[in-house]
């Protein structure tokens, strides 16, 4: 059970990030709290309003995420989740997709809600 | 200094475990406790010696793992720290290294020392 529970978050958490992220970037920010932090191709970032600022400033207005791979996990000293996708994503005048991993720790917030404690994201070079 | 400190453990565990894993791999099982969880490849392995049984059985004797790229973030509701590494890794008669990327959710144990509650492991296709 809790196995699949893990797996059901870690599956909808990602339908639900990458759709933000790819149609209503700017509301991203529901995402975060104060203690929140993201590494972004090694650029260490603090803060949700920091978070939100540095995403919403990528220097591509338009984007698409196909997620490959999802692995969640139980994060049991906080109740929260491990989740790991993978996949490639697509910028507008790239005939290309890069590949990319992207990692966030959720923890719980107020109202039986998860918010994004730890998110390290790395394009796959290679 | 937080940040400081997380980028220098993230380092000297990195360092610390693709060592142990390409040289003394029976001795990961320091690493673990009953609590661990390991998605590898997206199997499921859960308790320290079921990981470490795992990783002594794959169906390879000997790598090299080369690290490119390592992030570490501190995880505050657990006094722990997120490490997330990608590289590539050869294996014994292929030409070709396989690009990889590894995170691990790292907790405190007694005295001072961490062990690796989550872990999971993707091979980059693409």
């Amino acid at each position: 059970m809790e196995e699949e529970a893990a797996e059901n978050i870690g599956r909808a958490f990602v339908e639900f990030y990458y759709n933000l992220f790819d149609n209503h970037r700017a509301s991203l920010f529901s995402l975060y709290q104060a203690s929140s932090i993201l590494s972004f191709e090694g650029q260490r970032i603090e803060g949700g309003a920091e978070i939100c600022a540095k995403l919403n400033q990528l220097p591509f207005d338009e984007c698409r995420h196909t997620i490959s791979t999802i692995d969640s996990q139980p994060s049991p000293a906080t109740g929260g989740f491990i989740v790991f996708a993978s996949g490639s994503l697509r910028l507008p005048g790239e005939d290309h997709p890069l590949r990319f991993s992207q990692m966030f720790h959720l923890l719980p917030a107020s109202e039986g809600r998860l918010f994004v404690q730890n998110e390290i994201f790395r394009l796959n070079y290679g």
